[in-house]
């Protein structure tokens, strides 16, 4: 069995989770175009829940959403195809109505740094509307921050 | 101002919509990756129904949806970025429950045949059952055939 | 002939280009996934070069590349499934081996502001090099900037 | 350690590859939109060659591409966001100048078949010309099927 992805914590409140770039990921400069690093941010987002023992499909079923309100984002140094990536990602902010993850990307062998960012969520139900994190999710995220 | 996207019918059942290709869509190879071909046909369906007078959106706003049930895409020639791509979208065939499209991709200047397609659909309910197209909207596709 | 996108001058270092959003780039909140902005940004950056009379297929052509070093968003109004959009892309600033483009993201019916964003840029050759924007390049961009 | 993704063969001439659906690629109906499956073919095929003990990088490394010239997909079930899904690919042809490899998406959990599907690929060298599979390739895929 070749291991192809895997999530490990690697602090009290940060991921790792590593995975291999996709073909259909690259563009013409023969490297991975911008545009993935959010998809994969958002991946890592989905691995930290995962981790913390419950999923965003969860969240999702209750009728609300986490909606990405800002992302920023530095590139460093070009991923490319078949390389086997991890990304980092940090829970660095809990607050009543909004969390912020930061992350890092990095080529799993070489260990040099590709890319780094940061997400801010903001807590909306099925009508769009801006509301509090409910407490038990809440709670979740408190307590690993 | 330039144009660089327009809709026209070409026969009673065959529209042509262009659009330049973007730069995202290219991949290592340097050309057109095969995984955006089925979302340029799904483009051309959307514009044949805004040519229909009408919307996509408005069939989803219903809460049916017209599901892909089946793909076939043949590539002859690739596709480069920033090209002028003209896609021609028949709706082949219409029958109580299910559409089928065929689809041409041409180079708009060269005319080159770039790939050739089909899709198939089935009308589905928000509970994802198969169901027949509403009435309304069957006669709007069926006149057309 | 139903027009779906083009490209204009809005003041004398700004250009509005309009397209229709694409099915494929919702996702399950459905609203236009997040990841789809840098693609459109980027398209706009297109038009921006096909509307000073060029192409950046052309810059490609010679071997060297504007690689995105970095991307900052921020989301203010979802966007919709075929719902016609402009984006504002203006070049901000030219130096001798950086651009920078801000973005403004718009309803094109209602007007609303989708979302603001910016990109920079740093010109590489082949190799993947940070080198100085070919002479004629740099003035073509200083010449608007 | 949270297990995301892993590949092995499961007879001969098949392997099978497991990774969590990412949010990304769902569309509005909730589902995974129906490109991506192209794409979660190609990563089956890339699965393919690391479990082979090479890598579809090195093949491209070489100058050459194995080009998708045809694919056929039919959907016969939705794929959902964070569930675990498995593609088996089997390398159903090879030719001396052409590849057929098969594929059946699964859900991991449930074992439901969500879509099946077939792509055709042709060795084609940098300036896009169809060749022989070079001779220590040709070997490699031959051996397996």
């Amino acid at each position: 069995m070749t291991e192809a992805s895997a999530t490990q914590w690697i602090d009290a409140r940060t991921i790792a989770t590593s995975f291999h770039v996709r073909f259909a990921e690259t563009d013409l400069m023969g490297i991975v175009h911008h545009a993935n690093y959010p998809i994969w941010f958002e991946e890592a987002r989905s691995a930290f829940m995962r981790a913390m023992g419950t999923s965003y499909a969860l969240f999702e079923a209750e009728g609300i959403s986490l909606a990405v309100s800002a992302l920023d984002l530095r590139f460093l140094s070009p991923a490319r195809y078949d390389r086997l990536v991890t990304i980092q990602c940090r829970l660095e902010k809990v607050q009543s109505r909004k969390l912020r993850f930061s992350y890092t990307v990095l080529d799993a062998e070489t260990e040099t740094t590709l890319a780094i960012g940061m997400t801010e969520h903001i807590c909306i139900d099925a009508a769009g509307h801006a509301i509090r994190i409910p407490p038990v999710w809440y709670e979740r995220f408190a307590r690993i921050q």
